[in-house]
Formats: C-alpha cells, sequence, structure tokens
C-alpha cells in the first residue's frame, strides 16, 4: 500500500513536471477569425484596406491601419496562452496606457457572457512584444476573443498554447451589424485597455457585431467618411460625427454627408449621437463658445435632415459622462468611467431604435 | 461719429493686443502651500521625509520619494495657468498614461464643490515639461488645487500666471484628516490623472484632508509603515494591507503591525480594508488560490484583533469593483471606473465610522 502510494505520488510529480516542460507552441494570428472588420478583404489586420480610397488624409489612412476594435475569435482546450506582436511603436500619446495603444485584451465566454480574462503587456515604447496572457486555466474548450491594439499599426502577431493543445478559428460569434463611425470617442482613445471603448463593450452587451471606425481628432463629416460608410454594410450607423468638427463645418457638411450615406443606405437607421459637455468648458470661455457653436449646429442640421427622413436619429444629450466632471482623462477623452456613463444613456436607447427596426427583438 | 467707432475699435485692438502680449510670469510652486503631507516638514516634494527612515525598502524610499497625492492651493485672479516642471522619467508602467505617472491636475472651487479644471501633460518619455493648465477664464479670483505626479519624482515645478496676475498660497481648505497606507490601488496606478485615485477623490467628496500613503507592490505589512502610521498624526487610519502580501505574512505579521500603531494611537479608528476580488482570478486557479489565501488570513486576523479592540474596523468586501469585470486595467488596479466603484461602497461605511469617533458630524 506504502510503495503504492509512493509510485502513484512520482507518477504525479512526472506528470507536473511534463505539463510544465512541456512548452509553448505559436501559430500565426491570421489563421484564426478575424471578427468587427467594417468590409470584406483587405489586409488582415488593418480596420480598412485603405488603399481602396486614396482620399483619406495621412493621418486617417493611418489611423484606419491600425486594428482597432478588431478581434480574434479561436476555442483552444490550452490552459495557458501567451502572445507575440510587433508593433510601429510611434504612438506616443499621454493621455492612455500603453496597454490601450499598443497592447491585447483577452475574453473568454463563460455562462454565456464574454467575461474578461487577460491581457497581453506591450513592452514600454518598444516594437517587439511578448507577453503571457492568461496561465493556469482548466484544460476544457474555452472560447476566446483577443482584442487587438487601439491604436498602433500590427505588424505581426502569433498566439502560444500548451504544446500539446487544440487551437483553431470559430465562426463569428456576433450576429447582426452596427458601424459607428467617430471621433476619439469612439476610437476609444481615454480607455485603459482595447476592450473598454464603447463600440466594444456594446458589442459584449447585446451580441450584435459592432464595428470601430473612430479616427481621433479626424471625424469632420468629410466625404470620405460618407464614402466609408456607403460602400459598408450595416444593419444601423452610429455617428459620432459631432466631437471633431467646427460648427460652421457642421453647417456646410451635414446634409451632404447624409446624402452620400443615404444613397447606398435607403432605410438603414442613422444614429447621430450629440458630443459631450467637454469639462474643459467648464471655466475656459473661448472652448465654451466653441463647443456650444458645435451642439447648436448639430442640433439645427438634424432637424433639418430629420424633417425629411424618419429613419435618421440624434441622441442628445449623447454622452452624458456625468455631472461632477470626473468622467474624462483630460477634460475631452471619456475614461473607462466616461464610456460606463455614455453606455447607461445610450445603449437603451440604441436597442429601442433596433428594435423598431427589426434588427433585435 | 464714424471717426469713433474707429477709434473705438482701435483702441479696443490694441487693448486686446496688450491682453495677448503681456506675458505669463512663472513663481516657484514652493511659494505656495502644501496639502495633504503625512507629517510635517520634510523636502517639498516628497510625501514622506525618508532619510528619518533608514529601514524602507529601495523601492519604498523611491516611491515614499514621489509627491503622490500632495497638492499645492493658492489663490489666484488670472486669466491662464501654465506650468513648467522636471520628472525623474524613469517609471515606465504600461498599465497608466503618462498624465498619471508625471502630470498635473487641477481643481478650482466652484460653488463650493471642488471642480475639475485642467491638467499639466507631461512630455512622452521626457525629464523637462513644460504645458498650459488651463486658460480664457473669468480675472476672478479662484481658488486652485493643483495636484502633483503620483509615480514619479518631482525636481521642480514653476507655476505660470498673467504678469499682471495676483497669485498667493492660501491655508489648507481641509478640516482633520484621514491617512491612508496601502498597496498601487491606494496609490492610484490604475488611475487616468493624479485627482482620481480614491484618497484624493474623498478628500474632495468629504473635506477631510486624505493623505495617500500607498506604495505599489509594496506594502506587506512591514514594520516601517506601522512605524510611520505611529509617527503620523491622523483621525483615523485606512489599511490597504491585504492586497500585496501573501497569506502567510498576513498571518505572521497583523498583530504586531496593529501593537506598533496602537502605541502611538491608542484609540484612533484604524479602517482596514479587504482587498478586492480580482478579476485575474476568473480563469486562474493559482492566482485564484493564492487571493483566496490572503483573503482568509484578513478575516482569521482581523477576527483576533477585532476581539481585544473595539476600534479596530474591517470593511469586507473593501473593493467590490461589480461583477462585470471591468473594474481594472489588468485585472488588478482598479481604473477611474473601479474607483468609483470602491468609493460607492466604502465611503458611506468610512463615513460612519467616523461619525462615530466624533470626527465629522
Amino acid at each position: 500500500m506504502k510503495r503504492l502510494t509512493i509510485i502513484t505520488i512520482a507518477i504525479a510529480t512526472c506528470l507536473n513536471i511534463n505539463a510544465a516542460s512541456k512548452g509553448i507552441k505559436y501559430i500565426p494570428g491570421d489563421s484564426l477569425t478575424m471578427i468587427n472588420k467594417a468590409q470584406p478583404g483587405g489586409p488582415f489586420y488593418k480596420r480598412i484596406d485603405v488603399d481602396k480610397y486614396p482620399t483619406l488624409t495621412p493621418t486617417v489612412n493611418r489611423y484606419y491601419s491600425f486594428p482597432t476594435g478588431l478581434a480574434l475569435v479561436f476555442r483552444t482546450d490550452s490552459r495557458n496562452i501567451n502572445a507575440k506582436w510587433k508593433t510601429t511603436s510611434d504612438y506616443h500619446a499621454v493621455n492612455g496606457p500603453a496597454l490601450m495603444q499598443s497592447g491585447l485584451d483577452l475574453y473568454i465566454k463563460k455562462d454565456g457572457r464574454w467575461v474578461w480574462a487577460g491581457c497581453g503587456k506591450p513592452k514600454f515604447n518598444k516594437k517587439k512584444h511578448s507577453s503571457p496572457v492568461i496561465h493556469n486555466m482548466a484544460d476544457s474548450v474555452k472560447e476566446c476573443m483577443l482584442y487587438l491594439p487601439l491604436f498602433e499599426r500590427l505588424d505581426s502577431l502569433e498566439i502560444g498554447v500548451d504544446a500539446d493543445a487544440m487551437i483553431e478559428p470559430i465562426a463569428n460569434p456576433f450576429n447582426k451589424r452596427v458601424v459607428a463611425i467617430g471621433s476619439s470617442i469612439t476610437h476609444g482613445s481615454g480607455t485603459s485597455r482595447p476592450g473598454m471603448a464603447y463600440p466594444a463593450r456594446m458589442e459584449r452587451a447585446t451580441g450584435i457585431e459592432f464595428i470601430n471606425l473612430g479616427a481621433s481628432g479626424q471625424c469632420k463629416l468629410d466625404d470620405f467618411f460618407a464614402q466609408i460608410a456607403a460602400d459598408t454594410n450595416a444593419d444601423a450607423f452610429i455617428f459620432d460625427t459631432f466631437s471633431n468638427p467646427s460648427g460652421q463645418q457642421i453647417d456646410e457638411r451635414l446634409e451632404s454627408f447624409v446624402k452620400t450615406v443615404r444613397k447606398a443606405h435607403p432605410k438603414t437607421p442613422l444614429i447621430f449621437i450629440q458630443t459631450l459637455d467637454r469639462p474643459t468648458t467648464t471655466f475656459n470661455s473661448k472652448v465654451r463658445e466653441f463647443e456650444q457653436g458645435k451642439q447648436e449646429a448639430a442640433r439645427r442640421g438634424l432637424k433639418k435632415v430629420m424633417a425629411k427622413d424618419k429613419n435618421v436619429y440624434f441622441i442628445d444629450p449623447g454622452m452624458p459622462i456625468g455631472d461632477d466632471y470626473e468622467g474624462t482623462v483630460d477634460g475631452v477623452h471619456p475614461t473607462d468611467l466616461g464610456h460606463e456613463r455614455i453606455i447607461a444613456v445610450i445603449l437603451p436607447q440604441i436597442k429601442e431604435i433596433l428594435r423598431q427596426h427589426k434588427v433585435i427583438k
């Protein structure tokens, strides 16, 4: 009996050593399923095939080459997940963590919900990254969703799993699709990690695929944004298009913007979101005047558009980030806290619109 | 009449040019009032006079040399506030923005509340910074509170105001004092800017001075932390002391820690906060086991301590960051969202304890 115990312990120890030493195998990210892409095709890790749009400004070209909002979905029975990836490391914002700019963010399905599991931490101000994402899991089969960096181009990605584990692509787990075109707020500038911008959070909350086409500081109702919307299939569009332009630009461009989108999508709900009451306006009278001018232009412009088109919606106030002035990192960019407050107000309204249009029940 | 109009316009233009060109004068930060310091004296921009404590580990020595939680208070009628400052630029965390690590965060009193006004944005990965903080304000006299960097040593600071403006120190606007000794959570690791760690937010919410003695990853109930508490005047202590040590360290050290503090402060309320249910535990069984061990050790230890001392309190759960697992940047460090959720639960309990001890009404 005693000998049997010793043998059992010896075998268990061996197995344990084997488990620890069996190593990690890396498979290329592009062997898995990419979701949250606006349009089919194009370079795997770019959210837009920017070569299709020669009129993009250099900055929008660069930002739309990021994998912002994109996620890889796969299934694995691995107990451990690691990652190796390369980014450009040329985005040096001071209002967001490197984890948001160039990190990875993993969610795993648990009891029907997407639950945060771990993140791939980038190296500070470097181009090559290697990080554990999550270790010591059960060896059951898990459905995984890995969000990619919000503010860096992704040049390569490899996913590491236990050498003897299975890893394979799965079908897109989301139904229907809402495309969000917008500013830094949609882009996720003030959030803490890639899964926390409002489109990603609304996706997990609703089961609808939300596409992130936020372009920090750039979304001024330019023709090319309207053209991209026209070329993109969607059950609804969200337009965070009043954060970046001046009041005058809104006056000049809104009607033509809607016209271009409408030509391609005659009845799709177009949901415009009023921009936030920026905490930078509290004491700065010039900024306040500029921001009020924008908000009034948006109201004026949408009143005209909506008089002719019953499938255009305006959520106003669109981004109420709380009356404590604490929802942003820098007075402009909502943090995770700001996005939480925004979602609490706009998601019920967006769902109601989607229900009216029979996108959801 | 026409000539008068032209003259009026000419004068107005001149005044305007004068206003724009009159320039900014810089005054040294140490001519203003520093608040939120644990102990009187010591180097102006260090939260602890670390030379007084030779047994500090090198890391705690370094972290306690930061101006974490400190703020300058002053009064000015300037329309514009700028800042120039120097930091060490050696803290390269990936889970927080540079703004939190080495930036400045300004609040102004408005209708009796401290309201966020602007921030001094540091340069990415540099030691010398220069930034507007807030411009275009009314020229009335404003009470200002400028929080200093959370994660860098501050080597110098100058405040810039309009050349013809008044700027002067004011008395500490807060009454009574609560000293928070703790981990990265108290330190503010996952927050977005210097004013967002829970001690700073509780200070603004209550009017009580809250001292930040969080030391990221370091607060393991070591003797020197107890000695610092013993040497520090307080109306109450908050101890976030179960985030960093192992269960075994809690078992071994808690009673002696309390004993050292009690020798100096026989009846001061000691409020221990249970550490958070970390989202890293959801799928990682080893981390889960370790964290549960800590939580149980804290419960076990405090049960013993509280049986003998009715002025020791245990808030458990102490850091409920929500059942959506979204309150942290990396599974460990609460973001502004996480701190908001923690404060919502613990602040009412802390206030109730302070009321019982007649610290507040």
